[in-house]
């Protein structure tokens, strides 16, 4: 299906809104009026550059308190009409939503609004428009699509038909299923928004927190089969109020909002079986494991003798860059000083073992992703690579079986050097993204990686709530937490986590080699007492190695952290007889002790 | 009564929490468990730093799951609570808040439940302790005051009361008269906090929307009533948990905590009549109209052009600081360049017009309002200041006699120049605060001032949406917009809009004498055709002059604006029949008509 967004959806001049919805691969728009009214560009001029853009104005929205009126208003309402039928046309628009009377309507009769509509409907076919009505969820008379289409089968106008709304229809639990009912040249335009399940009035969750699809709780899935059911063929078009996106980058936004809705339409494709009319793309092949982390700055040293005092071991410098692995069992880190002036330690990429690495690179094409540059030399590896919402390189090695070293571990100068640390894998990459950037890092995971998303925590930090989403694959080989960083904390850390199985033993280790791991307070193991009635042996093991504990129905936890290199740190975890969780618990006393360490190095100044 | 606040309403440290509530006033503090957990100050540090402060450790919280249980979970709760109880020793705390069963309760009776917190009203007896035991509104069993009333009538026990917390009494929508009906010496404790009105759950709406009093919709003042009649006199304590506390400078919410609780325990006051029980403030002063507006930069000289193009008179300097007034009518504007280094023009400072500046003072110094500083001569008159939550500095002028020229202007050189500009007076003043300092804005304003605040609208810019809050006095010859700034914007500007009673003519005039005015593009006039059905000359009069238009039940209003200097703008604005607004739906024009200006001074970076 054509693939098409509302101007309201992206921030910006209404110029740059048509630019990046055309330069993220939409068909087509529909024209917010208020985004025409505060613009510059007269109707003819937005016309012609959406022509040199390739873009199709596929609706002028909204028009609103129409129908259902005294006769006098009507007439003042088709005043009204007629004005915006000549900015229509101006504009080379040739279809209008009509939205349900919230406003104005006094009459609550089928019949006197199909007859207001077909008068409507009479002057748009002079103007050679066509009337989308739709039932908005909080419309006076007329709040359910069922109704709305009742009245335009009523009008009987072949200028007026129905625009259906997914936000509209199951923010109130109304059943798509009887869209099918509906003949499909009927329907005059879809337009699709996803929504978090939420209990508030329908109006402020409406204006405030719709999603693209895939963010929300809707099967828009089969609400997209549903139309292709009933025949539509009309533009699928996003419409997404949502106070996050407004604030954000154009571009990335628009490439997000194609993101979603390749995702719907592959997904309503496979839950509708063999058509034509709606495009599939490659199968998700959820990553097996991860290859590597990488971490990169102009100065790596720092991070490698903490990756000494952990245990890990230096495997060699890369052939041509400068890039060195370090490894312990299946834990590789890659530490790269390229084209890193300035920049302090942070996660940069991670490399994921996928079954068929062309495949996934087609699929992320596919969806909007853009690849990552990365130079290759003669005779090396080509790694299929591409740029995640935060900027975080994402590799694809198809080539890895089981416990085998990687193919491209061979581009290093020295060989297989094992370490006896005890260190087996990475248990899971920590990723911090800002609040306007998280929603669109969840849906990158979940459409170009199948990763699932459980639901989500919030920790409390000194500095603010810390909201926590987990990534995972099925089996737990693939772990990514992702926090939401307070708002204004732009440098909020990361961190990598490395799984071994005696907890204890590596710490020793570590503080051997001069790690001092970060310092746990004596109130926490008081406040482990009392929670978990351990032992007082238990306890003093714990607190001697500044370990932190949790338990859960399966099993326990045990973990230490590093301090903070740059934007980065490390963590340590065992976990006993199939743990799941991340100690969530204690990531409140592990943020306030990163606090008090950072204040040592900045004191926090007091303004005013 | 004395006041307290819960260490979970502030950020920072326990240290700095602790700090920062005796710094603002506070009488004790409720310790918040898990900030203690991630401290590392022992129980008995935290003890003596609360002693060296003069705070009192008012309330031990929170304990949960405990009554209602199966007789094994009984003794595990008993041997948890032990362990509470040992530190509260440690730590000099006396109460103890116990929350209704929300997780382990399997029980549903008041009989289990008395005889359960009977065994715990005697191990805490046992420690000096008193159990304040409250029903949470999401409560398995009790959820309800009056029910966690008739248990603890059932306990019987000296060491076990109630603690009535407003939230959950209110959010419910219970009566707060039956507190009447509990013995004030049952009443252990009492947790205050406001909310917006809000249709959401009920735990999240807890979790993340509680305001501090005076900011919500909950009727505070009558549930204080009920506490006082009761004969309750322990302390009040603020819990407020909220996104933006959380986030915000710990010393200035503490402040704005405590003009909250002042505010709150003065209107009780009033509400209950004579009594010795509530501390009443002097009486508000509700300011009569606008004395003057000050605007700060290194260098006033743009500032100074755009005034005289829009027709006020230079009224001299002062006598021996390096501030200009300027004036037409009743609009005066003071420009200061003390001070000033590397500061772009923008509004630093109010002059109000009040009848009793010295009791407005004491009002503000009692509400914990921080004085502002400002340099008085031998011979110079001298004015009451005291420093806004955006560092606006607020003057009180007590001596102003209707239009007569105010006391303090003899101190500029010239004497009365008369403009014949058309210019009357300030009509307002156009105020932007972050999120984090906008509900400490709104409540300043109203608890010092006297302002009422009507409700909120929002606008939607290119960059986000802008949330506005009218704060005025009642005849509307003081009106203060506040507007909230997307998150991130912080150079933000703000606004002096003059008014006249031809705005046309102050147009031209303006043009006559170079300004160029803020532009407004043609499909704005397309637009206001179809809205107000205006006739072709009315509208050719507004394009030729880019003024705006707005038309309420009541009048007209018609208004422009001229381009940015720095930090600040002007409007000019006509009110036309008692026209009431401030032209909101004209706004998107003006912000994206801004935009565009700023464009061109500092093109807008293609961030990837």
């Amino acid at each position: 299906m054509r693939r098409s967004i509302a101007t309201v959806c992206l921030s910006g001049s209404l110029e740059e809104k048509l630019t990046a919805a055309a330069a993220a691969g939409f068909d087509g728009v529909e024209i917010f009026e208020p985004d025409l009214v505060v613009s510059d560009s007269s109707p003819e001029e937005i016309r012609a550059l959406a022509d040199r853009l390739g873009l199709s104005i596929d609706l002028y929205q909204p028009f609103r308190d129409f129908e259902g009126v005294t006769p006098d208003l009507l007439e003042a309402n088709l005043r009204r009409a007629r004005t915006r039928f000549e900015v229509m046309r101006r504009l080379g628009a040739d279809t209008i939503l009509v939205c349900s009377n919230v406003g104005t309507a006094t009459i609550d009769s089928d019949q006197v609004s199909a007859d207001q509509l077909h008068r409507l409907g009479d002057l748009a076919a002079s103007y050679g428009i066509r009337v989308a009505y739709e039932a908005l969820a909080w419309g006076t008379y007329v709040d359910d699509y069922r109704h709305s289409w009742r009245i335009v089968e009523r009008v009987d106008h072949e200028a007026v038909g129905v625009c259906l709304d997914s936000f509209h229809i199951l923010s109130r639990g109304h059943d798509p299923a009887a869209i099918e009912d509906i003949p499909g040249e009927k329907i005059f335009f879809v337009q699709l928004a996803d929504a978090p399940a939420l209990s508030m009035d329908v109006l402020s969750w409406s204006r405030h927190h719709r999603l693209f699809p895939g963010e929300g709780a809707f099967d828009l899935g089969r609400f997209v089969v549903h139309l292709a059911r009933a025949g539509y063929d009309g533009p699928l078009s996003l419409e997404v109020f949502n106070d996050t996106f407004r604030q954000t980058d154009t571009r990335r936004t628009a490439e997000h909002a194609l993101r979603s809705l390749v995702w719907l339409e592959d997904r309503a494709a496979r839950l509708l079986g063999p058509t034509d009319s709606l495009s599939r793309i490659a199968d998700v092949d959820v990553p097996t494991g991860l290859d590597y982390v990488e971490i990169k700055a102009e100065d790596t040293s720092g991070v490698e003798v903490m990756l000494d005092q952990l245990g890990l071991v230096f495997r060699g410098k890369h052939r041509t860059k400068s890039v060195r692995l370090w490894s312990a069992g299946q834990a590789r880190i890659v530490l790269n000083e390229e084209h890193a002036r300035d920049l302090e330690p942070h996660v940069a990429g991670v490399g994921f073992q996928v079954r068929d690495a062309a495949a996934t690179s087609e699929r992320a094409r596919d969806l909007a992703v853009r690849p990552a540059a990365r130079r290759t030399h003669a005779g090396e590896q080509r790694l299929s690579g591409f740029v995640a919402p935060s900027g975080l390189e994402v590799f694809l090695n198809g080539r890895s079986a089981g416990g085998a070293e990687p193919f491209w571990a061979e581009e290093f100068e020295h060989g297989h050097v094992a370490s006896d640390s005890g260190v087996a894998s990475v248990d899971h990459v920590n990723l911090a993204h800002s609040w306007e950037a998280h929603d669109e890092a969840v849906l990158f995971y979940t459409s170009v990686l199948g990763l699932e998303a459980p639901s989500a925590t919030e920790i409390a930090g000194p500095q603010g709530l810390v909201r926590s989403q987990v990534m995972s694959n099925a089996n737990g080989s693939v772990r990514i937490p992702m926090n939401v960083a307070p708002a204004g904390q732009t440098r909020f850390p990361e961190h990598v986590a490395l799984r071994c199985d005696d907890v204890a033993a590596v710490a020793r280790h570590a503080r051997e080699r001069g790690l001092r791991p970060l310092p746990v307070p004596a109130n926490y193991y008081d406040d482990l007492r009392a929670r978990f009635d351990l032992a007082d042996d238990v306890l003093e093991r714990l607190r001697s190695n500044d370990l932190l504990y949790d338990r859960d129905d399966r099993g326990e936890f045990r973990h230490f952290y590093t301090p903070r290199i740059g934007r980065v740190f490390f963590e340590v975890v065992e976990r006993v007889d199939g743990y799941d969780g991340y100690g969530a618990d204690s990531a409140p006393t592990r943020l306030a002790a990163q606090a008090r360490l950072d204040r040592l190095v900045a004191p926090r100044s007091t303004s005013a």
